[in-house]
């Protein structure tokens, strides 16, 4: 009776055992020992996050809860985003997450005959948003080191044309953690001022580089960014996000919304308290994530024909490339997930190449990531092939 | 740069001296003293709800929010948001809204060439979701006592042809407060049925209701039941709603989901909590909130040209028609938004009707509603122009 809509592929993996993909994150999400490295998410405010928590129960007494915010976002908190990010002279709206920025700002720039360049590996639901807009998605291969495993300015030339409408820049790169210097990035902002394009700026991960470039600085008019509080912020679970760019294309955003009556006050007094202490906290989470890089590349490099393609990253995880040992990571991700813990295997962050790799975060404990550090040798020796 | 999309007109209406939307309800959320009539939310929780904040509150305390929760809702809120609506059988999805659930809803089953039937007035955002996959919105005019203030079967027949898709039941409806008997709801399953198509069956107001009857009891595989914890629950403010329907139906919207990471899970505990102790609240709370309707009858009785279309409304809601009396609805809740009264003009519920009537919400507090109540009488008689 229904017509199945047909897009790109989103990974959607069930491991054996469970009947669906959200039994199986019920499982690992309930289970207090899983050391979490599966979705680049961040445990290192435990314990620090007084303010944070003292913001969010101040809500719920205040019983605010019972009426519905104002629908584009409290007006502070859209200021302090702009702040972060130095782009007070842009249009923000705020939403139940990046995810939804990206896809809002995809159904607002994309009509059919577009085509839109995307990296793979990348993050896969972007591609599918991009294909119910859009009439192709050209997803450019980029896992090698020719291209230090990013999407370059070279690579975009080279597969662009007339229809393309959509760079997707995911800086710094899930699941790489490849990221772009200051020169590249106003490359890539001349390429979008010049064919009248946007480029999608995905900065989720771009409080965990040693550097980072904004490219909306270089072409404001051009440039969407895509703002998550899931990562440096620690809160995946209370789902915020934002999009930022011009005021014409946040006017058009308005206009295609899908929730028109605001976003979680909760969340919001939660982003709030965080972004104003953001100082406070920002460089010893950056530096505790950089730090258990470390540890990884040690384990790494005791496994022969094992090898990481960037390191160090730029973001909270990396990739782990495998097939030097022939090993499959999805055995090598259902190996772990029974030493309780879990990550992903490659199929998750690409069609092509993810037979190869596995990926793996870390701002956590680096007493957890030695326990992975431990286990991903044994795995190796276990699993091994070649 | 960016085409603009076209759908239908969704209400956004700026009152004088705000510059934007946002800034209007920025304002009217900040300030402490506004009577809260203007958005059909519920504050009759409030010092009855301490279950609901404890759940809150060690959710935060206990730091999973810095994961992603199951991307489909917790396997528990899902059953019992099931058991609540007495359909076991069927298949559901969480997420951040009954508004995000109806444009789900509309994407998975809307192609180019349908059309789908919705009363006027109505909730408007729901023609516009419907616009942006269909090409037609037929927007029925219900608004005389001959239909009842309802989309009756009948209007329904005469409306519909062979590219209908989807019919729209707002039940009870906003902003009316008219709802369905158990015979109309059998007929309605009837003509899903026959004609293969869906019903669309916005439940958000139904705990309000003296009576109500679930369309999928009906027809199960014919019916999309849409599912809100924004007023009888109280919790507008966080987000939280879920899409129920046949499990080839959710499967589809599994396919289109916007938000693959999940919802809220501090929501999700409130939620848990309110359907755990929902017997132990629900009778007062839609007592009070059905009482506090003959505060305001009494005061509508004494305005001359006044009147109330559907009285006594299932929801919690009203209209007032000011026809009679000569009052532009816009002048009307501008006054009372001076005198601290925040309620809506009829614009914001239709296209065609909304020049006659104010909307009014009442899940407050019945000192609060004998406030709009004397200030609504003096209101008449300053605006009327007959």
């Amino acid at each position: 009776m229904i017509q199945k809509k047909k897009y790109a592929k989103a990974a959607k993996i069930i491991p054996d055992g469970y009947e669906s993909a959200n039994h199986f994150f019920e499982a690992v999400f309930g289970d207090k020992e899983m050391i979490w490295m599966g979705q680049n998410t961040n445990e290192l405010h435990i314990g620090h996050n007084e303010d944070v928590h003292k913001a969010m129960i101040e809500c719920i007494e205040s019983d605010e809860y019972c009426k519905y915010p104002p629908p584009e976002g409290f007006t502070e908190l859209q200021s302090l985003i702009l702040k972060d990010l130095e782009l007070e002279d842009l249009s923000i709206y705020i939403n139940a997450g990046a995810t939804e920025s990206l896809y809002l700002a995809m159904n607002a720039v994309l009509s059919k005959g577009d085509n839109v360049i995307t990296p793979d590996p990348g993050y896969l639901i972007i591609d599918n948003f991009a294909s119910r807009f859009a009439s192709e998605v050209r997803a450019v291969k980029i896992y090698s080191e020719e291209n230090n495993y990013k999407l370059t300015p070279k690579l975009v030339r080279e597969n662009m044309d007339e229809n393309t409408k959509v760079i997707l820049l995911i800086d710094p790169l899930n699941p790489l953690g490849s990221s772009y210097t200051e020169e590249e990035i106003k490359e890539f902002a001349e390429i979008a001022i010049e064919n009248d394009l946007f480029l999608l700026h995905d900065v989720t991960y771009r409080d965990f580089a040693q550097k980072h470039t904004i490219a909306a600085k270089y072409a404001p008019n051009n440039t969407i960014t895509t703002y998550s509080f899931s990562k440096i912020f620690g809160m995946a679970g209370l789902r915020l996000g934002a999009v930022i760019s011009s005021k014409e294309f946040i006017d058009v955003v308005k206009s295609i919304i899908i929730n028109d009556v605001g976003t979680s006050i909760v969340a919001q007094a939660a982003a709030l308290a965080a972004l104003k202490s953001k100082d406070q906290w920002a460089e010893r989470v950056k530096e505790t994530t950089f730090e258990n890089q470390k540890i990884i590349k040690e384990a790494v490099d005791k496994c022969e024909g094992v090898f990481l393609p960037v390191y160090p990253s730029s973001a909270n995880m990396m990739v782990i490339d495998l097939s030097g040992a022939g090993i499959d990571p999805e055995d090598m991700s259902s190996y772990l997930i029974e030493k309780k813990v879990f990550t992903r295997q490659g199929s998750y962050t690409s069609n092509t190449f993810g037979d190869r790799y596995l990926r793996v975060s870390y701002s956590i404990d680096p007493e957890k990531v030695k326990v992975f550090a431990r286990e991903f040798v044994l795995a190796v020796e276990a699993l091994r092939t070649k």
